[in-house]
């Protein structure tokens, strides 16, 4: 199973392609997307997702991840080997917070050439049968689409059978976004917001885990303590609600608490113990 | 087939995280989106989606329907088995539109949490070999993704064949909302419209069928007789039209007749015999 | 592998649908969404779109093309078999860029109303076992969508191995939007931005090969030289860059060209010789 995650939103034909170069090489590859509404480059929303969401794919899922600032720079496209599933992503750090979760048994710099799609001007006239080009270099025509040109061949055809060693040679060192802890005091937790979702919530780095008696707090402005369900306060209240990815969310019930309170990542957050 | 119908969007890992689970689960179910654009919470909104859209999809088809402001409370997870299709959906009224015409057959309430995801800080290691928890209590850390713990878990392993009687008890009462249905008078027909669309198309609860001679009209403002297509009016024109779901929709040719006349769900709408 | 675009977006359940009526009639088509985002009716995006990416997809892959603005008029409903790849679209001359390079071996006019799906008011009971209607007429509670009522039906039958001579006559002539060819003079190239992504580049008609030493405008307005890649210049600044379509694209790197320059498709953009 290929999972993709990228930035490319669902208004163009990006992701498309992508699934497009997959089935050309690796014709039966389940394609399930994790996620494409990532914001444009946001490498920390990345991380978030990653971090939340890889524990639930199966064992053996190839994660594709293309979320990246530097695309065209010599920043590297890496392969990682995690415990039971593995990693196709740009060397920016995306994968750190995930690590800490689950520590990566091997990674490998991607470089032969040979395993992505011809350049940009000698298209494959059909996908079945394109065959890697003479050249390793990466594609002439324009560096900008790397989720068609290599990040999508390399994970068919590793989905195929090729070889991780033959992608490239082992590295041992590679980046690593540093995960903003909530900072453990005394008289309680001081963190921030990670990300906010959809409905507005707004997903802390306050663990949900032993936060029995006490108050969370939200830019310094009391929300109240920690409930297991929105249905504890009523109707467009205000609440902290353990989330489902294993910290503290800041919640309206029935409504968008990061569109009320402009919530916005990096915003303070704290509880305090009673 | 498992068919998914959500308020998640797609700007988050939601529904890819439950075709995560779904896939450790079942790894050959095929799983197929109806919509993840319903309006957060808006049961009335889904509650069109499946009216309009189940009888479209094959025999044996079980649909998915997580849209649900009750989430976390008493609010019961139901299982249902139609003529030909089988839903799983909480018990907030959201197939009664649909159960106009598809009586359901039988109706359980999804109550044995063998079947659930173990809680969240119990984390499965992989998919594939997960096992129901020792307890039937429900996802100790945080019960508000149910969607990812209950709805996707039970969704996979009923198309394992996993028999409906595990699931709980059959029940004989359960929430239905009621159709607004337009009201039939001697000199024509009052509705309103029950959703717009992408397009800014208003979908009224004007039957499309057998309205001959008349006109309609939009919040007391006369918009013509009733045509089969676009076409029948100059561009830039509003019009009536014979919707693609048997009802009476209000439009613009190549415009938006939701903006141009700021139609919200639940705008009168009049049907008036000649 | 049958291939969606269309403009319906992912807010209603209109692509979910179309899936539904294909997995009824081709229970085992793979059906891949290429895009839906094409702004609604925008022929010429969706042009762009089959242009730039067709030939990513595998031989044989079936593209289904639903953006229509003359929906229920007299348009007509095509089939075309390219060199590799084969299309059903709506006669208003969507596929007109993409025969610059991928010209038709045979089109044909889809005329036979028994591969569609019955009257909407004859709804089909469930999708497998539904039939041809008696008559052959478009379906009769609204001929509003075809995507659903004909191409999604056809497109599965195809798959099925319904021999495409059964669908209706060839033809010899139909629509083709023009290309707005870039104007090669003595000093340079004058051109214009075709569409704008997801991203806020502004995708142009001058071509990415030759343009060695020079410079790019917009709106009178000078851009620089043609990089091939964002990295080339710092954070922030405009550039142009070698595009993943064979195109130069304006962009500003790590943000919105379009935003930033208010660029719409049509704006006029230069490539001076030095």
């Amino acid at each position: 199973m290929i999972v993709l995650l990228t930035d490319f939103g669902l208004q163009d034909p990006f992701v498309g392609v992508m699934k497009g170069v997959i089935a050309g090489i690796a014709p039966r590859a389940a394609v399930v997307d994790l996620c494409h509404g990532v914001p444009p480059q946001d490498v920390r929303s990345a991380a978030f997702c990653l971090m939340s969401s890889a524990r639930y794919f199966p064992a053996g899922s190839l994660f594709v991840v293309v979320v990246d600032p530097g695309v065209g720079s010599e920043r590297r496209v890496l392969y990682a080997r995690g415990g039971r599933r593995a990693y196709l992503f740009p060397d920016n750090g995306v994968t750190g917070w995930l690590e800490r979760t689950e520590p990566f048994l091997e990674v490998r710099e991607v470089r032969d050439g040979r395993f992505f799609l011809p350049a940009a001007n000698v298209l494959p006239k059909g996908g079945r049968d394109a065959r890697p080009p003479a050249s390793t270099a990466l594609p002439a025509g324009g560096s900008t689409f790397q989720g068609r040109d290599i990040f999508a061949p390399v994970a068919a055809r590793l989905s195929m059978g090729l070889a991780r060693s033959r992608l490239g040679p082992v590295i041992r060192r590679w980046e690593r976004l540093p995960f903003p802890s909530a900072e453990v005091r005394r008289s309680g937790i001081v963190g921030e917001v990670l990300v906010v979702d959809h409905f507005g919530n707004a997903v802390t780095n306050l663990p949900a885990d032993g936060v029995g008696g006490g108050l969370v707090s939200f830019r310094g402005r009391r929300i109240g303590p920690v409930r297991s369900s929105y249905v504890s306060v009523p109707p467009g209240r205000a609440l902290a609600v353990k989330g489902s990815s294993g910290f503290i969310e800041l919640s309206v019930r029935g409504g968008d608490f990061s569109r009320r309170f402009k919530a916005v990542p990096g915003d303070r957050v704290a509880f305090e113990r009673r």
